[in-house]
């Protein structure tokens, strides 16, 4: 896409367990943020894309765009977009193509989730949704899943427990500093490393939660763009893979990551060391140290030391700051928001907004989005104009 | 958008209740067709764009876009759209702007839905999941809220149920041609207007059914198009409402419809005397009397009467001719799946493929594609060329 693209504005609701926050709730804060943030009125947007995975899962609500337009009080074209836990990034592309296809010029992205009005039997039948019809016959669901790309990933290349908890330990630090995250309190690696087993190697603490929040942003083409302090999107990559793990040629890597990754740095004319912030798919430990791993920002095999000696870590010197949010893990997944609330942060440190978890000189970041066991992967690149 | 889009391929498998056939193979009956019909071969397919309503609010399978590239066997970028029943016109428009952004040359829109594996209590409950809370919190189901726009109409323009008896007397006359119907045989009006009561004034022969079924598309950017016999795509335009009757002006026409219909004329540069045939949303038979009249083929009030008549009936002189395929109410309305047969029926005609239906010089036709009850509404133009 040759048109330039900037995020004009951001917002985002505090993520947690938020049970007296209706889902329109949810919408509104995030959009009337962003809609503040750009410096614009609702009035201003002329078309909207809403990222959700559940809801109709759960039995509640379709028809999201619409009802969204509604709440806003604006009736502008709307659609729903999703790509299971991907439906935030998928949404943000899909967005840009509408831009970049000279149908509109300025265009909210929003997505939002609520999870915890459920059992979390209801949840994880609902999730699985997003994964091949032989695993859920075969009662498998993601941690399942997950734990063997972890325990293949050990016996390949040495990756340790200690290695899976470091990446907890990080995000975990990173979001005790984001005073909009759902878990705001650093947590030493042996409380990890001792949390209750979910899914052998995966313990509670190696998982993401399950979250309610919604993350909005506001994309207009660069040449209408008023905005001084404003970040343009250079890179809108997407690739698939198998739903199901058991028809990968590989379990060591999420194939759709290197894929989608690669082409945006062509896209982006830039390497990964140019990267200084990331936000990446950390919806299980071990899905970091894959996706560090499939980015190409260290050799296969080698992100889970690199972590477990304080890489990617906030303050580590020269290095590129992964999941400075806390990620999924440790800022929460309210999973069809996700991809959203992601471009929200690397927005947000660009523009130098982030406070504590301010990543000093960040210039360039890229965003990192996986649907299911990685049969989605979205990704973007983001830079400072 | 300025880039001309031809339809090169079209395919749609036969509607009705198709116990045996699971959605994979709908699907991929429908995109093979489309593929041969095209001249290509799957691997030209550059990205998917996957129209469905009810699969995740049955709490079947999301992730639909990337199970479906998984089925056609290339990795290519996969979308899935939703907008309630208007999901296949939402997934033909954001296919459209995927290509004018530059992104893609040719890609495929599917629509499928599987409605019938599931008891008619699941499916009316799913597919209220397109209307309003408090609509479903007051227990209404579609049919109630259509007979509320029925009552309206005839309140304030005299339509009778004899009117509307009548749409359902043309309609299944055109399904009685198309051998892909899933009625395919002429009915009396008195047998319609001696249905059983579903909600007054709407009889059980005023509703389209529930269908099983798939249909599916292959655009193409026009300069890379080398194929002679093509449509093109000269209008592609969403308008939304709000979700719930109550909180609407008028009850007497469906706004988002209006204002769908006049962006899109007004982008093809043409008037409505110059359609030859219209695919349009006849989910109830005042849908279609309402979807005439504020698409401007009639004046307000005046469609049942003209209906009546034997106007927009195949064969009758000089005017357009709606719903060739016997649209929703007789050729069936797998929900997500019916806004790319919309288009599939227009290219069949344009290209003088439609056998015992076909409309003679047939050079423009519209695609009208609503969600819930009026929600969201899509207007498609095309033309041969």
């Amino acid at each position: 896409m040759d048109t330039r693209i900037a995020i004009i504005g951001t917002g985002m609701t505090h993520f947690g367990e938020l049970w007296g926050v209706s889902p329109r709730q949810l919408a509104s804060d995030a959009v009337s943020q962003a809609v503040v943030d750009a410096g614009l009125t609702k009035k201003d947007i002329q078309g909207i894309f809403v990222a959700n995975m559940l809801s109709g899962m759960l039995g509640l609500q379709g028809h999201l765009g619409a009802l969204f337009a509604e709440e806003l009080g604006i009736q502008v074209p709307a659609y729903t977009v999703e790509g299971a836990c991907a439906s935030g990034g998928l949404a943000l592309h899909t967005a840009m193509m509408s831009i970049a296809s000279g149908k509109y010029d300025t265009v909210l992205v929003l997505g939002v989730e609520k999870m915890t009005d459920h059992s979390p039997e209801e949840v994880s039948s609902a999730l699985m949704g997003a994964g091949s019809n032989e695993e859920r016959l075969a009662g498998a669901t993601f941690p399942g899943l997950y734990a063997l790309l972890a325990k293949s990933h050990m016996q390949k290349f040495g990756t340790t427990e200690r290695h899976l908890a470091s990446v907890a330990v990080k995000n975990h630090f990173h979001a005790s500093l984001n005073p909009k995250a759902q878990f705001q309190k650093s947590i030493p690696i042996e409380t990890i490393l001792k949390s209750p087993l979910v899914a052998d190697p995966l313990k509670l603490l190696d998982c993401s939660p399950v979250t309610d929040g919604a993350a909005a942003v506001i994309l207009q083409r660069k040449k209408t763009s008023t905005s001084s302090h404003c970040v343009e999107i250079c890179a809108s990559q997407i690739a698939t893979d198998t739903l199901g793990l058991a028809n990968r040629s590989s379990l060591l890597e999420l194939r759709a990551t290197r894929y989608a990754a690669h082409a945006a740095y062509i896209e982006a004319g830039i390497t990964p060391k140019e990267i200084d912030i990331v936000e990446l798919h950390d919806c299980f430990t071990i899905a970091e140290i894959l996706a560090i791993e499939d980015c190409g920002f260290t050799e296969k095999g080698e992100a889970g030391k690199m972590i477990e000696k304080g890489m990617f870590t906030l303050g580590s010197a020269k290095r590129t700051v992964v999941n400075s949010s806390g990620g999924l893990k440790a800022c929460g997944h309210p999973v069809g928001a996700t991809g959203v609330k992601q471009i929200v942060e690397l927005a947000d440190q660009l523009r130098g907004r982030c406070g504590k978890r301010q990543v000093k000189h960040a210039h360039i970041g890229m965003a990192h989005n996986v649907g299911g066991s990685g049969a989605t992967a979205v990704v973007h690149i983001v830079k400072s104009v």
